[in-house]
């Protein structure tokens, strides 16, 4: 695969690129400096002699001709601010404040597969959980996930077992568009890499429709720390983040601290209070710190909040007992539950008049609530009764 | 049963047993009026010829000694504002708006069963939801009640099938203890009427550990409306309501407007989102109307707190003991909180003459907060220790 004309090995590329086989992702000394120096003078400072930097003896046997070759053998292409596929979004860590003490934006990212990130991450929202999830999780991570694609809004996650996987499979499994991406993996491992190795043909399914993107190398391995490091481009790329199932310890609650440092809404799906996979969505709700979402509409009216009447909710219709006027509920509330009762005896029970009982009846018969079963002998129709029940 | 001396068929008794029987229960009209006169004005007012108040026909063919006979036959006591077992906290419907056309103070309550309803209410909380309830409700709210009845609150219910049936099975469930009540069935029929009939084994358990209360005269059986102003006193007896499974149209619904226009807390129990009993709580919670509880450690926390400043925003209703005057106060506070004293001792303690202390122990044993154990021992009440605990 050749380099595209916009993706040429530049001196800024090429600085971006060792810096990020050579320093940990995420870490905020280094972000500090190449926020400060630029990625250039960032680089040059690490390998000059005397360099007391803990990434200097990796900088100085660094060969980035090496490097450039292999990771344009893994097919992917490596970007970095100012391309045309820079998700600008990720601007937003520059300004966040450490998480577990991680923090920056990456100087670059593999990215592999169909479509443009920059374009799939501008309308996106970020569906995260459980790896040990339940079905129940897995079927609503599916379905929101369904619906949110339908809706035109590309599902971001982390390629994880569980409740990630069922964010992307559902995602996946919507309608063969117009070619766009309906999904993103953000790795903690190389682009090459495949972890868990059982998801090898998720991975197949999400290049086929969508991307993977990494701040990692090729070749790299996930580790704890990546993990988290991971978690902050998740929030970071997407416009929310929402979820789904969650222990009380828990890496998807990593991903919504770093949603909230971004300003980002955070948004969570509430299950059984029964369940220990409920612990994390439910407390983040009790605590205010994420709105409750039930629907794709509901994460839809968060996200898009342009003509958000429209979409908030499905109001049943209206019953003919509840459309009745005051006196109508009365009257039909005075008739007996079995049996029949008289106008005279109706008045009373109602305290309305007798002529005004009458005109009640009349309305109620026309709607079918009440009927008059002899002359002057009334009683309530089996429509009202099934209401009752 | 004899009418105990506290509950004498005073002239006040009688106009508000008469207005109880003939006005339905919430009607805003009569409200206002016994608000404006007081009830005997009210009384003398509906069955003055001439009237056009729609209660007036049936005010002038009722006979107050036959109905005074009836509900002693019933063996419930008819509470009114003022008695001991009244409890104050329904004051708070005085300045209520109108829900669904119905509101205000009731004018009196039947109310049959052990223990004290003032007692009973002022620590309470309201569990309510849906008939058609699932394992995992019924299963939630009979662990919530059962938890709080344990930690010394009693649980306020509408003895419905479903939810509100497992709420007061929960509180019976806990060890009998010093024959506290642990639970009140608030009914939307006459106390002598078993609604729905399959709960006579409910009712008779209920009344065994707590109360059944009505505003409702004998006789009478449950409407629409009847409900809907039943509801209210759910609202306004307990210290906050907790919503657990109710569809998108429940009664349990109206409750929590209740217990919202009361300034009471209003708490919901999440659920799966792929079940229509979670509509309502998933619903309030996502709509900020209710905090999300998960515990009966969450619902004391709300309701119980440690210090007083998380209760600010709701309004509580004065207790008996706030409503004392600075003498009475200082005698309650120099009783012991365990055994009795002298009026001598007292006087020293209190630091009042002997002649005021015996005034302001009179006052307070008229108020159900002191009483005399032996001829010159005083000790304090349940009822107050209640309040301490």
């Amino acid at each position: 695969m050749s380099t595209p004309p916009d993706l040429r090995w530049t001196a800024e590329r090429r600085a971006r690129l060792a810096l990020a086989h050579v320093v940990e992702p995420g870490d905020p000394g280094m972000w500090r400096t190449v926020a400060t120096l630029g990625a250039q003078a960032a680089w040059a400072e690490l390998r000059a002699p005397g360099s007391r930097s803990r990434w200097a003896r990796r900088a100085v046997v660094f060969d980035t001709d090496a490097a450039i070759l292999r990771t344009e053998r893994t097919g992917a292409r490596f970007v970095i601010p100012g391309d045309p596929e820079w998700p600008e979004q990720l601007g937003v860590l520059a300004a966040c404040e450490p998480v577990q003490e991680r923090m920056g934006v990456p100087v670059g990212l593999w990215v592999r597969g169909s479509g443009d990130l920059a374009e799939l991450a501008r309308a996106s929202v970020a569906i995260v959980g459980a790896r040990a999830s339940t079905s129940y999780g897995e079927h609503v991570a599916l379905e929101l996930s369904h619906e949110l694609v339908e809706a035109g809004m590309p599902v971001i996650s982390g390629a994880a077992y569980g409740i990630d996987a069922a964010a992307h499979r559902g995602a996946l499994a919507t309608r063969d568009g117009a070619g766009d991406a309906v999904t993103a993996a953000v790795l903690a491992c190389g682009i090459d890499q495949v972890y868990p190795a059982a998801h090898a043909g998720l991975y197949e399914a999400v290049t086929g429709r969508g991307i993977l993107v990494t701040e990692l190398a090729p070749g790299e391995h996930p580790t704890r720390l990546r993990f988290l490091s991971r978690n902050r481009l998740i929030a970071a790329l997407s416009r929310g983040t929402v979820i789904v199932e969650a222990a009380y310890r828990s890496g998807a609650r990593n991903t919504v601290t770093w949603a909230s440092a971004c300003g980002r809404p955070v948004m969570a799906v509430p299950g059984p209070v029964t369940s220990t996979l409920s612990t994390t969505p439910n407390r983040l709700l009790r605590d205010h710190e994420a709105e409750l979402v039930s629907s794709h509409e509901d994460i839809l009216a968060i996200l898009s909040p342009v003509g958000q009447d429209t979409l908030i909710g499905h109001q049943e219709p209206p019953t003919p007992v509840d459309l009745l006027g005051e006196a109508e509920t009365i009257v039909l509330e005075a008739l007996p539950g079995r049996g029949t009762t008289g106008v005279d005896e109706l008045s009373v029970r109602a305290a309305l008049p007798v002529r005004q009982c009458l005109v009640e009846l009349e309305s109620l018969a026309a709607k079918g609530l009440a009927r008059e079963q002899e002359p002057g002998l009334w009683q309530l129709t089996r429509r009202h009764l099934g209401r009752r029940a």
